[in-house]
């Protein structure tokens, strides 16, 4: 990180600020989405604000922890010793993933038992595949970046399998007009999260300096965006039309016998 | 901004407090409007909130900045060698001016396809116009300021012509208490747009100091508080008016049969 630019930082910067309003905005557009939705579908759309909400948190503090590590004045960049914590995103994971997928079964709308099996496992395994990967970003030695690395993927492909080949069945017994943005959710999971392993592995062959920093910092916020903010549109759009038919019910309960 | 007199110093900081209070009295406005709307028109109010909310987020963090680049000082005012963050204002643009557009179309309630069709296009205009338009703000050279403003000039004319051209039929299948509406809403947007190029040639023809520094934040002020807060106002009168009949149906329906 020494070799910034004050361009870069400002880019980082911006980046960081722009991710917290992204995902501020998106926490509250989920919340108020629940009251559009029929019944089975407010703890989707609660969760879905849960995810964003804990990310614009850490995307808050990840800003401010940026700031104390830089003094730039008079067009000049120094570090100040404070050292940037990037923890904040591990933490944020460790919480964000595993609810995000949990997001995507409640939506769909399973059995009771098959929704907490599911739940339960790719939940576990998603916070599995954060807690490897974490001692290999903070490792000093490539070894042990790509050792963490390497380890952590083992529970990537099986959410890949649960998702793809597990959870095919169910998504052929979803109502045909939302079949397609069910499948679509689960491709963007997936080409998301793609995203994290490149910017791992950007440390681990070498790239450095402050060119790395940037693709690191920048590239996380996208794929976070994605994953999160929008990834919950979608989840939204799936559960207001899934919600159709409650209200179109409610519409002729509520008018009277002809 | 070396010869700002802090009588302007002051000026642009005040301007900057009364965004932020007036953008953010607009998002609650406008979210508590939500329960007087059918359900049709809830989103279009949701995302009229988001618009001003993530601008207030924006003029508080720009006030902040502001108020740490300059130190004013028993009447005397001297730079910090803090850079005054510009960038804000882009950031802010590139989620709010798409999202504008597409409450204007989410009012309209057109057909499912013909709104995704139409909110994707403008939207994806909308970002292009401001992300070119950033890189000419930051410009050392006059050249390149005017390249990239007429660059971003380019998705803004296809914008007005999506507006005027490509709306027209939609707008004139509205009901007609709110046909004069929607047409001045899209007048609105143009008209406070137009602004933003003023603003941002202001720099290029050479206009500078403490005036040109008063005319850039107050000007792209009044200009953002008339695009969010004035036309969020419209967009919530079309969709009341348009909420009436559903309103009418639902008292209809609670009346016992004679």
């Amino acid at each position: 990180m020494e070799n910034l630019s004050v361009g870069q930082y400002n880019l980082i910067y911006n980046a960081f600020s722009f991710s917290f309003a992204t995902l501020a905005a998106a926490t509250i557009f989920f919340w108020l989405g629940r009251s559009q939705v029929a019944p089975q579908y407010k703890i989707a759309m609660t969760i879905t604000g849960l995810v964003t909400f804990i990310a614009a948190y850490h995307y808050f503090r990840i800003g401010e922890s940026w700031a104390n590590a830089f003094d730039v004045t008079g067009g000049t960049i120094e570090t100040t010793g404070y050292a940037f914590n990037q923890a904040y995103r591990y933490v944020d994971w460790l919480l964000t993933v595993p609810l995000l997928l949990v997001e995507l079964i409640l939506v769909m709308g399973l059995s009771r038992s098959e929704t907490i099996s599911r739940a339960t496992r790719l939940g576990l395994l998603a916070a599995l595949m954060i807690a490897l990967g974490y001692p290999g970003e903070v490792a000093t030695t490539n070894g042990a970046r790509w050792f963490w690395g390497v380890a952590s993927m083992i529970p990537f492909l099986w959410i890949v399998y649960e998702l793809f080949v597990g959870l095919s069945e169910s998504i052929d017994s979803q109502p045909e007009d939302v079949r397609g943005l069910v499948s679509t959710a689960r491709y963007l999971v997936i080409f998301s999260w793609a995203f994290y392993p490149i910017v791992y592995f950007a440390g681990a062959i070498g790239l450095d300096g402050g060119t790395a920093t940037v693709v690191i910092e920048v590239g996380y916020t996208i794929a976070d965006l994605t994953a999160k903010a929008v990834f919950g549109v979608l989840i939204f759009m799936i559960a207001l039309r899934k919600s159709a038919p409650y209200f179109e019910g409610q519409k002729s309960l509520a008018q009277p016998a002809q």
